[in-house]
């Protein structure tokens, strides 16, 4: 799909087809997206986490409030910032960097046909420790990405606002 | 150009054709791509200043050391977070869900045609008080992205990193 139009059809997808299995190089595909974002002084701060075990989700499940959706889908990929490589310059772009990241794995997923959605993380300082307890992690969860088959369909929809935007 | 070509041929571009006038039409579509990424509880916080204002572009380049690029770029779009938006259920992922508007705003620029470079601001808090003095704004910028027609060809270069991934 054409770059614009992925950008609009994109929408949080909260339930998807159980017992889907992604392949591996499409996983792959998601997470070369991810990683081509860009970043401050291209510092690339982030890891990712490929979540497929049940037995992992259900504890994300508990740990987390608002990532339920995880139960129908297929994997969950784990977006984690690495503060430590912006260390040496005193850079604390981390989050957003990490979010452009996690747009990018979006739109990625939308192209393969998958659904997703983004449950946020970080700063909540509970959520985060909890988190990486799980995952065994010392990198700093930004967002939980669930991703599988939409078992459901939105319509997109629009949100361009000229109120919040000022010309000079 | 599909999605995910997009998204791997996306360069941070420093240098533009000068005198080049984006039209109005093309600014809102980046604009409209920002709007339509996800954001927390679908809070959208934020807002955008366009500056063609080449005494304003001028003083952007006066108080942020690394946007000198804006002298040939058509314009800049300042993406600036509006944390009041999220205030009210005390959630704090705005500069992760602008860094996911920038990412769109940086596809769909690419999609017209145009190159891009997003300098970042917050949390650098001085750069942050002195940009909001020259855009007279109480949002809180996030990334200043200059955008042009490239006057640069750099060549798409890949990021996927297996040793940034774990597999659970």
């Amino acid at each position: 799909m054409e770059g614009s139009q992925l950008i609009r059809a994109r929408r949080s997808i909260r339930n998807y087809q159980s017992g889907v299995k992604i392949p591996q190089e499409q996983i792959q595909q998601m997470l070369e997206a991810a990683m081509m974002a860009p970043s401050a002084m291209n510092s690339r701060p982030w890891e990712f986490v490929v979540v497929e075990s049940e037995q992992v989700k259900e504890q994300l499940m508990e740990v987390h409030p608002y990532c339920k959706m995880l139960k129908t889908a297929s994997l969950a990929i784990v977006v984690c910032g690495r503060p430590d490589l912006q260390a040496s310059w005193g850079g604390q772009f981390w989050p957003q960097d990490c979010g452009a990241a996690i747009e990018n794995l979006l739109l990625q997923a939308l192209e393969l046909g998958y659904g997703s959605c983004w449950c946020g993380c970080y700063p909540v300082m509970e959520r985060v420790e909890k988190i990486q307890n799980v995952l065994s992690i010392e990198s700093i969860p930004v967002g939980i990405v669930a991703i599988g088959v939409p078992n459901e369909h939105p319509e997109a929809r629009g949100y361009f606002d000229p109120q919040r935007v000022k010309y000079l």
